[in-house]
């Protein structure tokens, strides 16, 4: 059967199927992995006594997969481990000014990734894991710091959930307003919003001769 | 009974009781309605056939209740009526950079809100909910738009949940490292994370002699 809505992009999984808005729904690898790679808090929704709970945990994507970091004995990593989640990842880019209330709205890059998470059980992989979210948070620290030691890998967990089953939603550009209502005296337009890494802030315990290294310096001005 | 942990806050319902970390936890009203208030996208959980979906939705609080802005066909407020929600909105504030990677951290602070949403069925009610949420936006900029039609008001849903049964988690400061690594040659700090509005992007559709209002302008550099 012809898709009959051949501009509106198609789902991998029906389960995936973004109904509302579906000109906003992406399915595309390029467009998932490139949101997921701006997101530095995921919210993970899991399932406690047949109702919701949403925490928001720590990520990265290390290949086809999101890695989320979290304590053993917490809740969502408890729970995670058997059943289905629901990790969802926000950028928000800008408010947008419509002529109308109605037609107000917000430019943003949103991915859902649903599946099944998987505790990172094997230590050497689990401190790999570490590794690269460390990475992830400040790129070049790690071989800086006094090295982690085999008790802290086992007091820390890592989640690991596919990304086979992620859809992306996004919104960008200037309102869409009805078309009489161009011809009004009223500035439309967009405030965008934006994310950034401001100057390092050393720690008082810090003896004050101690230089910011290079890889602190440059996070300055960058998105988190 | 007393408190066997004094220094740890205790909730007001045991459902909230945050149990990793607990002295980041905080249940008094004036924390959460800030967190609250600094939040313009919160992660609304629902549960669909067992298991959990998180979407993103536009939030603002409104006195005891927060509101969520939706269609009234999207999942998550068909869904929402008539079940148990969890409503999570977090702040990131920093990257907390320790001497060892296991003491790294985030500043953040967030929210959960548990309960259950209602749908904001009477129309009046309903458009004073959207002013609300416009005024949120943008403060201001209500009063210069077209109006809201009643056709518009019927196509938007609004959904409110209580936030009696609310809890926030927050970090904030410096690092906290193991006493010996205090004396590592290691730079340790915070690097801050802000979330800003930039400056107002006009609607290339706009006449080019359309002036930009004060309530545009005066919203760039807020966060948002």
């Amino acid at each position: 059967m012809s898709n009959p809505h051949p501009e509106v992009p198609q789902p991998p999984h029906e389960e995936l199927r973004i109904r509302r808005s579906a000109k906003r729904a992406r399915y595309d690898r390029e467009t998932i992995e490139a949101i997921v790679d701006a997101v530095l808090i995921a919210h993970v929704g899991t399932v406690r006594d047949g109702k919701p709970v949403v925490i928001p945990m720590l990520c990265r994507r290390d290949g086809d997969w999101l890695l989320l970091h979290g304590s053993p004995a917490a809740g969502t990593v408890v729970r995670g481990r058997d059943q289905e989640v629901c990790v969802t990842l926000t950028v928000l880019d800008g408010l947008v000014l419509a002529r109308s209330a109605f037609h107000h709205s917000l430019n943003y890059r949103s991915v859902v990734v649903l599946g099944r998470a998987e505790v990172v059980h094997d230590e050497g992989e689990r401190r790999r894991a570490l590794e690269a979210l460390m990475e992830r948070l400040v790129p070049g620290r790690g071989a800086t710091l006094r090295p982690t030691t085999d008790a802290e890998v086992r007091q820390t967990a890592v989640l690991r959930v596919s990304l086979a089953k992620a859809s992306a939603k996004l919104r960008s550009g200037p309102p869409a307003d009805d078309e009489p209502d161009y011809d009004l005296p009223i500035w439309a337009g967009v405030l965008p919003v934006t994310t950034r890494i401001g100057e390092p802030e050393p720690d008082p315990r810090l003896p004050e001769s101690t230089a910011v290294p290079e890889h602190v310096t440059r996070m300055a001005g960058k998105t988190a």
